[in-house]
């Protein structure tokens, strides 16, 4: 077995602290990740916190992976010792349903994906995430990342990057559209970016007045504050896609309104209270409200492609391991611009 | 002026009584249409009550129109005299905006459709309903009635035929696909019976035991009693698109949890509470949920044409004229099946 360090929540609810524990050997079909650098995702705390219930202890958290490869199994094809890899939100699926076989492997219909942590290989081993000094993983869920790209920023890039690249491109967001992004947060600054650089007309909603200069700083063409309804009413009727990335409860009928007929919005989002619909907001202007979940290892490694390509990272603010704890407690006041990235350097 | 009796409610919450009124003298482009039968919708008995607010009174419902042109303007086309027409939710719009251009008129963006009753010209004038002896409307309004038909169980096309059918064709319903049909009154008679014609497996969520066999003989392949969780569990991740026809509040996650991945589910009923909606409903499977108002005119007629083609019409029960306050009442306990039609030969 591999020996690993890292940062574990050892009982439901308890702070995060340093944890030491075992990667698996090397099979033929692995690869063996030195962690530089992983992003803290809102769903990390939810989960470390046991919020959505049935979590598993001790809990690494981290789905957002960037290192380099240390070793490869002797069938490893995809990458050499000294290249740099990525770790998103999977590290296994059934690979033989019919989502899996289109790329999807979010969507797997055999036993669901294997989550990065918080879950359990197909053999019932517990998985741990990327609060740690590495990672082992088959090849197929490793993701190569472009050299250009400073390496600390492109970490945001496997959850929060997917997760808003999948739902701009399944619902063909490009020229001469215009596209709402609802809240800027990790999620939200990232569609702002990818949005723009699809070529749309990107409009922010925020109810900070203080965020109008980053959104534009970021790639927003316009920003309207939600809570004056004056600005929004006058968007009536005008949007081709919102991607609502919000997760705290809010009005999904405000926003609907707002979209043209055969208008599409997307909640990628999970409040913990279910908002209430208006089937009105659907059935005037024959309106779409769908979701999206994360992205599939063929379109996320397409995604880090587009980015190398525009030169797209995550605004980021770098912490030390040991800082986690009062990250979370930051996150939750939506304090931070826009990611915090752990630097692996500072568990040794 | 030609001279018209019908049935009206004088004041917002009175009960109908019979009225005598006006229509327009023929515009050249108008078609004078000799009322047979008038369906009574639903929403007749929302707008004659005041329950959307805004009611205009005196009030002639009715939207489910079919009859024989009487006369015609000069430059009228599509109509002869001695002709069967029918009239839908809409009499006028404005023709000119992206959506009448694309002969959506039920979504016209310049001042909205004129409807058939409770609404106004665009003149000004009050519009009456279908619960009278004759209605005068501009010939793109009319609609032509296949002949092979029973005229009076044509009539709930013109609204619960054309609402069903506008969202089975605008989301592809056809063979090989998996579709469900929530709630079996008017508007889902209705759908079963296209959905099944266009090739579809046609599954019936009812929560009336008492249903099923009915639902069988209208066209439904299978019958799920939508309050048995084990039965709707059965068929989870299973449905291609459902459409939702009731407007009784009720739980859209419960249904969308049935669809498979990129699967839709429709609304075409207005719950007056509206219910909650997880965001997880939509994105686990990355699932849609939209809204479809009537259908447009080009549309209403290539339904009635797709009826006649293939001999469907609505189950009804005809009643008299007199009859209709009595009819609210049995409609609202969903004691009919599954449509009242006025025979208009009782006003005289």
């Amino acid at each position: 077995m591999i020996k690993a360090k890292g940062y574990a929540v050892p009982t439901a609810k308890a702070p995060l602290a340093p944890f030491s524990f075992e990667r698996r050997e090397l099979r033929d079909n692995d690869v063996h990740i030195e962690i530089h650098y992983c992003g803290v995702c809102h769903s990390d705390v939810h989960q470390a916190r046991d919020e959505w219930g049935r979590g598993i202890f001790p809990m690494v958290p981290g789905h957002e992976i960037v290192g380099e490869v240390k070793a490869i199994g002797s069938k490893v094809k995809k990458f050499k010792v000294g290249d740099l890899a990525g770790v998103g939100c999977m590290v296994d699926s059934c690979l033989d349903c019919r989502s899996c076989k289109e790329g999807l492997e979010q969507y797997c219909e055999g036993s669901g994906f294997v989550g990065t942590y918080n879950s359990k290989e197909k053999d019932g081993t517990p998985t741990y995430g990327g609060y740690s000094s590495s990672i082992v993983v088959r090849e197929e869920f490793a993701l190569s990342i472009p050299k250009n790209l400073s390496l600390a920023a492109t970490a945001p890039l496997l959850c929060a990057g997917i997760t808003t690249y999948s739902p701009l491109r399944h619902w063909k967001v490009g020229k001469g559209q215009k596209v709402g992004v609802v809240g800027l947060g990790g999620l939200g600054h990232m569609g702002v970016k990818l949005a723009n650089a699809m070529g749309a007309h990107v409009v922010v909603f925020t109810t900070s007045p203080s965020k109008v200069e980053d959104a534009k700083r970021l790639g927003a063409h316009e920003v309207i504050i939600s809570k004056d309804m004056e600005q929004m009413k006058a968007h009536s009727n005008s949007f081709d896609f919102i991607l609502d990335t919000v997760s705290a409860p809010h009005d999904y009928n405000l926003y609907l309104s707002l979209l043209h007929r055969d208008g599409n919005m997307v909640l990628v989002g999970l409040p913990d209270k279910p908002p209430e619909l208006y089937a009105g907001s659907l059935i005037m202007g024959r309106r779409k409200l769908g979701g999206s979940l994360i992205g599939g290892i063929q379109e996320t490694q397409e995604m880090l492609d587009f980015c190398g390509k525009h030169n797209i990272v995550s605004d980021i603010e770098m912490i030390p391991m040991k800082y986690i704890n009062e990250a979370y407690e930051r996150m939750i006041k939506s304090d931070v611009k826009y990611r915090f990235v752990i630097d692996m350097k500072s568990l040794a």
